[in-house]
């Protein structure tokens, strides 16, 4: 029998799915599983998107241009303008979902071998990419104390070397809901341009963004166009996951060209996905102020239930639909399992991604879990319940109950 | 402003999609140009497949599973058994298109600098996704003569060595429409049985083999069951080419579980696409017999038209949509510019596809094309037409026409 391939055997497997047989054992034992592992929200996908999809009658369901659909793609530019971000069409590669944009952006900028420093935690799929793109990850630890604000820009200088050829951010972040400052972006500008780095922005929240707080883009940084790629997806912003749809931007021209060839061997995007993401942008403001509203709710609701748990910390996160929580716990792998394995409350439990995931650090995030608040209240009121219960009879607990120590 | 990497600027262009702004710019100047240079049918969708988005009325447009929707890949095991092909869902994987079908499977299977050995002409983006995944190809030449045959198992065995991971093949075949038979199929087996090698076989074209011809799979091939990989495709069954929706099909568990990793690391297919094509598993034969009955006078026409043109020469394929014809020219690929950029028969020309792309080995199809019968007869008589008229003027004209000879 064949050997598989070592990367197959060094791809990670996916953190946040890898608990899915557990919780498929879990359902068939006729336990509740309330989902905030993983960031499929409930909120209704918009009508503009559905119908678009409802009324597309074509003949032939053809390919697309490999860079996407040309209406749509002049569509986004309309899009991006309502950020002040000001593109031309041709700036836009349309992808499959953000992943292919990741993807393509790794493997149009970067060698074997070549490190990207990231500010963990970070999205853990950004692993599976650098494995795919031979790409080595350099981590830069950020701190739930600080909410995982930016490290120190002297920490990034303190990584780069000769084969440092890109720094990755997530803004608003995912696993952590934190939204870089206009003085965060400014100094990654700064060291970006003194090395001449490749800056990849995932900024496929920028539609949730809380508490008045501005969201700025890696587009708005000027003196670094050339320098700066970012990848996008309609699937938060619409609630529109499975459409597969995402974009590669980038105003280097060269980057652009090279990325094309990469769409031409997989010859086009999804046409479906892409007829209503055209669609879609005409979504009336409405749509998204009731879901923000939705989601700051759901936000105020978590972050007080889980501090009010006994030896649980969490900060306020201002963007995306996440949260990391530092939980009392000896090892969150075998605490989110043991939540579907052994654990439940009513005949409920609750799924959770351990952070550990998200770190590239061994050993990093032990004790902390990220929480994607996307179910409804009532939902999310039962999840805490039964993770507030979880957590006073877990075996591994490793913090003593308030009343034990008093 | 930062370099592109390595792969980027050896990635290939896509030779069949090179050419597309020359043909942009010969309809801008308001040439009809017919398309014979790309695997895009003309054909209807069926309206089961069309239908079943109509109707699709999901709250939300979720993530499926990585592996595809359940339900779709246990439908797929019914259709593969009317090929006598016997499944069970979890050898199937689904993909967005036979694109990231080819990925992910030379992901999983083949190391950086492995061999893959593929008859040549073959499909030109085997060169893409290879360049990608940093393999080898290492081609074997079929002729025209034979009509692309299946080179002798001698020469194959030359090519190996201990770098040689696995044999490659399109069956019926694009760009060729070479349809293998029992015997090619039982000497491939031997040769992958004896080297322990992986066998790829793209069968995207099996519901178009002619003439009363045996379709064989390697799926058929006992006792090679963990050295078979099958990528497949929705695209020109049902003439959904922009569902990208594939899958990757293999009984070797190992293979299936590795796959899946990088399967979760991009999420998951697209979910209309699956819901679609799920549907169009209930498409009756009905449509295929037309379908069938369609190409094949389409066939007929062009094979004909092309071997009544002075100095041109082509075999009657058995398979798929396509053929390989040998022109009375210099360079294929200056031909089909000029096509585009200086040819125009009453206000007409045609797009075909220089068969160079397709071979891996330097200079080899200089004066072949690739023709794809995805018009109907009508636009295929002036296609033809045009080609004739362009061959007695063309500069590069290398064999006399033959009242110039006599």
């Amino acid at each position: 029998m064949p050997k598989i391939s070592l990367k197959a055997a060094n791809m990670p497997q996916s953190p946040i799915r890898k608990l899915v047989p557990f919780a498929e054992k879990a359902k068939k034992d006729g336990k509740k599983v309330y989902h905030l592992n993983i960031g499929q929200p409930d909120i209704e996908t918009p009508e503009t998107l559905l119908n678009a999809i409802k009324n597309f009658a074509p003949k032939v369901v053809e390919y697309s241009h490999s860079a996407g659909i040309e209406s749509y793609r002049k569509k986004l530019v309309t899009y991006y303008n309502r950020y002040n971000i000001a593109l031309d069409y041709s700036n836009i590669m349309i992808t499959t979902g953000g992943s292919e944009a990741i993807e393509i952006a790794m493997m149009t900028c970067l060698n074997e071998g070549d490190e990207v420093i990231i500010p963990e935690p970070f999205y853990a799929n950004y692993n599976g990419f650098s494995t795919q793109a031979n790409v080595v990850v350099k981590p830069i630890r950020s701190y739930i104390e600080t909410g995982f604000a930016l490290p120190p820009i002297t920490e990034f200088e303190k990584l780069i070397s000769s084969k440092t050829k890109a720094i990755m951010i997530c803004n608003p972040g995912n696993p952590t809901g934190y939204l870089y400052s206009r003085e965060e972006l400014n100094s990654l500008k700064e060291i970006v341009k003194k090395h001449d780095l490749f800056l990849f922005s995932d900024e496929v929240y920028r539609e949730f963004c809380y508490d008045g707080k501005e969201y700025i883009s890696v587009m708005h940084l000027d003196g670094i166009e050339n320098n700066v790629v970012m990848l996008d997806s309609v699937s938060k912003r619409y609630s529109a996951c499975g459409a597969r749809i995402g974009a590669m931007i980038s105003k280097n021209k060269e980057v652009m060209e090279a990325a094309l060839k990469f769409g031409q061997a997989r010859l086009s995007p999804p046409t479906f996905g892409q007829v209503a993401s055209e669609a879609a942008i005409d979504t009336p403001d409405s749509y998204f102020e009731k879901v923000k509203t939705e989601y700051v709710s759901r936000r105020d609701f978590v972050v007080k239930a889980l501090n009010e748990m006994d030896g649980v910390f969490c900060t306020k996160p201002s963007g995306a639909f996440y949260c990391i929580a530092r939980l009392p716990i000896d090892n969150a792998d075998k605490f989110c399992q043991w939540l579907l394995e052994e654990f439940n409350f009513n005949n409920q439990t609750v799924m959770l991604a351990p952070a550990t995931g998200f770190y590239s650090t061994a050993n990093a995030g032990l004790n902390e879990v990220r929480l994607a608040y996307v179910l409804n209240l009532t939902d999310l009121k039962n999840a805490m319940q039964s993770l507030s219960e979880a957590l006073k009879v877990y075996p591994g607990r490793k913090v003593k109950a308030k009343e034990a120590v008093a």
